[in-house]
């Protein structure tokens, strides 16, 4: 039997579930069951997921363990009458944080004040639909305002990582495909040249390329190992004649390619 | 001042700063500066790390909090030499899982098993293209193949929650929009109707909905209030009248629209 794992929240859980899940997953012999159970904000709410809990700890008889990022006491009160192992991903760090900072924490529903969010909230959306619009060179006259441009050949990960970006960080990205013409005289292209500082390359290796272009077109002249080879290689003298920063995504992760670019180009090292 | 704040983690940092994050916005009269410092994978980038941190201490006059993510002891044998406060985010509760789970951790950097790994992540960005391919109705001949669509009218939020979930969960997401024409007759669109048990609707605030559509066409009928309205009743009328399960996107963030829209359809509530 897989241990049950609950992920219970008065929000998203998004938070209870990165971090338990991070924590699990230095138990490499364990298998686990994961139930997200948002939204608790009542205390009825919380007596069926109490219910929820102790099946489960029947059903597969090993104790389940709850993550979780409740703040409201009465609500806590009642996921403690559980059978479940009780991790407060939150309270635990509030005390020492209450000393270090000398306030008292809010113990209220919600992270952000609501201005601050709002106006946070609407540039992140206002990023992933400038990355749609500005998606494999559709509309190169905006390129002027975006914070960063990704490039290199087709499929090597510039889409995901733009939306990714977008998305997370509410940075405005575009990107642009390096086609063959552009690739053949070693030259920016000239919808480029102006945004030169912002440039960033993807590169991929030419296997890994032809195994994801071929599920797209199998057999074909885009697909095929040469190919892929010849836009690889041009791709990465592209990038090294013109000094711009470049790196490999065969084996990263869209987190991972997304956040090497935003430390390397200081869009996110550092904020506020 | 801003009391300086560090995220630091051998791998991408999303960890430490989606919980640090959470945390601090209890504390909701104080302003903080967040410094995020990913791949601290050696010593050396320890100690590099622990000067940024002694020099924004001197900066700002207060001493920083760290929140970090770090497994490896001498890595982290550095870290704890700096000003700053130490936030233990994974080996606080490490202890107490090992002794509910009578294994020792591995305290390795990484997460997943590679091979599990790396499939989970290929059906993500599988999903991300297909969100992509069927966007806005473009394809409608391969909604066999989606788990989800949303319905609804044109900025009622379809898109960011489509990119959003398949980014996330690696769920199969499609989208259609509800045009003039579907919304007429309050009949279910052909291309939706063999795939009804997978709708799922997605409604607004007409004065939200204007003010979107306002942005990208001022002054016309299609941003008009009077549109809006009439669009958005009957957009759900269209909802009620063939059961199918609807929210309101108007105050919600697309983490929340995706949670409630997952948990409602059972498709994230529980899973391995």
């Amino acid at each position: 039997m897989n241990r049950p794992v609950f992920f219970i929240s008065d929000s998203t859980g998004i938070t209870a579930e990165t971090l338990g899940s991070s924590l699990l997953t230095q138990f490499e012999h364990m298998e686990f069951e994961h139930h997200v159970v948002p939204y608790v904000d009542t205390v009825e709410k919380a007596q069926l997921a109490v219910e929820k809990i102790n099946r489960a700890a029947d059903n597969s008889r090993l104790q389940p363990i709850i993550f979780d990022t409740l703040v409201n006491q009465d609500i806590r009160d009642v996921i403690a009458t559980s059978d479940g192992l009780i991790i407060d991903v939150l309270g635990t760090f509030l005390n020492k944080l209450e000393m270090a900072l000398g306030e008292k924490p809010s113990s209220t529903v919600g992270r952000l004040k609501n201005a601050d969010r709002d106006a946070k909230y609407k540039h992140r959306i206002d990023a992933v639909n400038f990355a749609l619009d500005n998606d494999d060179g559709a509309r190169i006259n905006r390129y002027d305002k975006a914070e960063l441009i990704l490039i290199g050949v087709s499929r090597s990960g510039k889409t995901p990582t733009c939306l990714y970006i977008a998305m997370q960080n509410g940075i405005f990205v575009a990107n642009y495909p390096l086609t063959e013409d552009d690739l053949e005289d070693l030259r920016l292209p000239k919808a480029l040249a102006p945004h030169r500082e912002r440039l960033f390359g993807l590169t991929i290796e030419a296997e890994r390329l032809a195994a994801i272009r071929s599920e797209r077109r199998p057999d074909s002249r885009y697909a095929s190992l040469r190919q892929c080879e010849d836009e690889v290689r041009q791709a990465e003298a592209l990038f090294m004649r013109f000094g711009i920063p470049y790196l490999d995504t065969t084996h990263a992760s869209v987190e991972e390619i997304a956040t090497r670019i935003l430390v390397d180009t200081g869009l996110r090292g550092q904020r506020r």
